[in-house]
């Protein structure tokens, strides 16, 4: 069968109704917006002759009839708040554009991937990594919804999760929005994926002591905001001796107390992450904030306490897969591509953990991503496409 | 007539007991607590055979009937929020004892140093260097009623403000409790000001790129937070180079915009500020700023904007106003004291514009300031009281 380019770009028009927002989409997991867009999907995989059904967490997963090799191709349905049209909703109707083509593929759409409520649920949960304690445990991270009332309250309660079926997938595709500017910067049209960064995430929490910034002298100060700025030039000064040539750490939340102009900060909490592809320049760059940490608390007055809070393992992509891709970029797009790391993290790497995975990028206008103002051009969607079902039909055959 | 030490400590007492908070006291400027202890002021004043009134602005100025030459003495009588017994109120009752004594001094209770509604109203009023406009413009700090409004409800619109009559004063005395821990580390009961600190507040902008943390390279990222890191800490290399002795500098507080682990702060606002004795040393560091501030334009992506503030000039105390005291704490206090500048900002910086000023310190606790639990020993109180009377004594003698 044809690839349908024209039915690919309607359904993401017809999703893109449901929870409209400006010229983006409000659909957070599980809201009734959500929920309307997994009911039509379920319609939308049986159209092509998928068996659908949703699962226990959300997952809407459409299975193949036919016999294999199968592929897995998919992503998330639900947005962020006031976010975008394609964040995620662009790899599930690629997905389902794959299997319309006749491709051998099951179809999903991994809850949560936007994190509403827990990290990657979804794809957690068909990989066997998904406790019901967990679900038990999790909320809304804006609201503070029991994930157990939001899954009664979606009809889902009771629901089976089954997990992925061992030995059935070749490998899991996921098309995707950039979400950066590499590839409109660069004049290209296509990003082939070669792994997802890690990201190690800390928190540094500096203790001082608060005082009246006139009656104490420099000596006599315990001041945590000047410890934090310390380590955080140390660290500006030393990653880059360490790390690799994609990596980046960013210091993006910093709270002093009490955060007033006359008054010595007597606390000081910092949000630190580094992200990498590479697990030995990873580990090379923890080692490195362990040893600044350290000598900060040899040099300063202040201690300073080093907690891990987050951690996600790089997942590179598979290299038979990624070839596939990268000849039909080549074949389709000649010269308007790339290789490139996913910086953002996505619920392949989950997949990754049991599956041979690879991705591939469309350019984001101007790069905005988690807005509503999110966009791509329908040239470069359809491209995406034609790339990823020639890429996929590739791998099949190799 | 003998120095009433018992009688000077009954009224602070007294005073403790107009607005009680826990061991502390909550007056703010105006408020019904406030100005009952500005009328018991006006009754304590003529009991001393002082002519009192209440000012335009809440001044309580207690007028000596006798001849000169006359001594000013005096400090604030309002609290800050849920604060201290003798913050202000010390000088204040002191000064009271002084003419109690049958020193030649007016009595002077200067309205909201605390600042809950402007920047040393009174005794700039005093000293003539407050406007109508800006009375007009000035609201309370915390609740935003508008001043005008505050002195209808305190009674006090329409009343005239006096300056202080010019060639009347041969000095103004106050005594405060040292609010910073000096006295207390180095086992001594009296400090003698040799000087208010000024200060110089900035407020420091940087605007970079606000942008996610996992699809923007180090190359491509606009980190106005890095930017304010690498800023403040060639500030805390550079400074020492500038300083003078007693010179403190602070970054009391700093704002990140978003402010969130995974996205690279767009915007920095921090809050710098740096006090000093020596008008030459302010001027070096405020050159040092500007130069640092410069530097940082020309080799990051990210430009910072330096505003000032606010803005107060050094007060060096009167050389023989000063020997006087150290005279006195000398011969009553043996060893147990010592020359020290002021970090906080007092009236008698004000009233240094016109007129030679004084202070005295006595230990604060643990040097708690700005909250209910500060607290002096009430021999440490009897002491200043003491050296500050001897040393007007011995002014007015010299």
């Amino acid at each position: 069968m044809q690839l349908d380019t024209g039915r690919f770009l309607a359904d993401l028009d017809t999703l893109r109704r449901i929870g409209a927002h400006r010229t983006g989409v409000h659909r957070p997991t599980y809201s009734p917006a959500d929920m309307a867009s997994r009911r039509w999907l379920v319609e939308a995989m049986e159209a092509v002759g998928l068996e659908a059904r949703i699962d226990g967490i959300g997952n809407v997963y459409g299975r193949h009839p036919g016999p294999g090799p199968h592929l897995l191709a998919g992503s998330h349905i639900e947005t962020q708040n006031q976010a975008g049209w394609l964040d995620g909703v662009l790899g599930v109707v690629a997905a389902l554009a794959l299997a319309r083509a006749g491709l051998p593929v099951d179809v999903c759409a991994y809850a949560d991937e936007e994190g509403h409520f827990a990290d990657f649920p979804g794809s957690r949960s068909l990989v066997g990594a998904l406790t019901e304690a967990e679900i038990d445990a999790a909320r809304n991270r804006h609201d503070g919804t029991p994930l157990r009332d939001a899954l009664a309250a979606a009809g889902l309660a009771g629901l089976p999760r089954p997990q992925l079926e061992p030995g059935r997938h070749k490998g899991a595709f996921e098309l995707h929005i950039e979400q950066g500017t590499q590839l409109e910067k660069a004049g290209l049209r296509i990003g082939v994926v070669t792994g997802i960064v890690g990201i190690r995430q800390w928190r540094i929490t500096i203790t001082g002591q608060q005082d009246h910034t006139g009656g104490t002298t420099m000596a006599e100060r315990r001041d945590a905001g000047l410890t934090a700025v310390r380590l955080l030039a140390a660290i500006d000064t030393e990653f880059p001796r360490l790390c690799g040539p994609r990596s980046v750490w960013t210091a993006g939340r910093i709270v002093l107390e009490p955060n007033a102009p006359q008054i010595i900060p007597g606390r000081a909490e910092v949000a630190f992450s580094f992200r990498d592809l590479s697990p030995e320049v990873m580990a090379r760059m923890e080692e490195g904030l362990h040893r600044l940490v350290q000598e900060s608390n040899r040099r300063e007055r202040c201690p300073a306490m080093l907690e891990p809070i987050g951690h996600s393992a790089p997942a590179p992509c598979d290299p038979a897969m990624l070839e596939a891709l990268a000849g039909a970029a080549e074949t389709l797009a000649p010269g308007a591509w790339q290789r490139m790391p996913s910086g953002a993290i996505h619920d392949s790497q989950i997949l990754a953990r049991v599956l041979p995975v690879a991705m591939l990028f469309v350019p984001s206008i101007g790069g905005i991503s988690h807005h509503w103002a999110e966009d791509t051009k329908r040239e470069d969607l359809a491209l995406g496409l034609e790339v990823l079902a020639e890429g996929a039909r590739r791998f099949l055959a190799a």
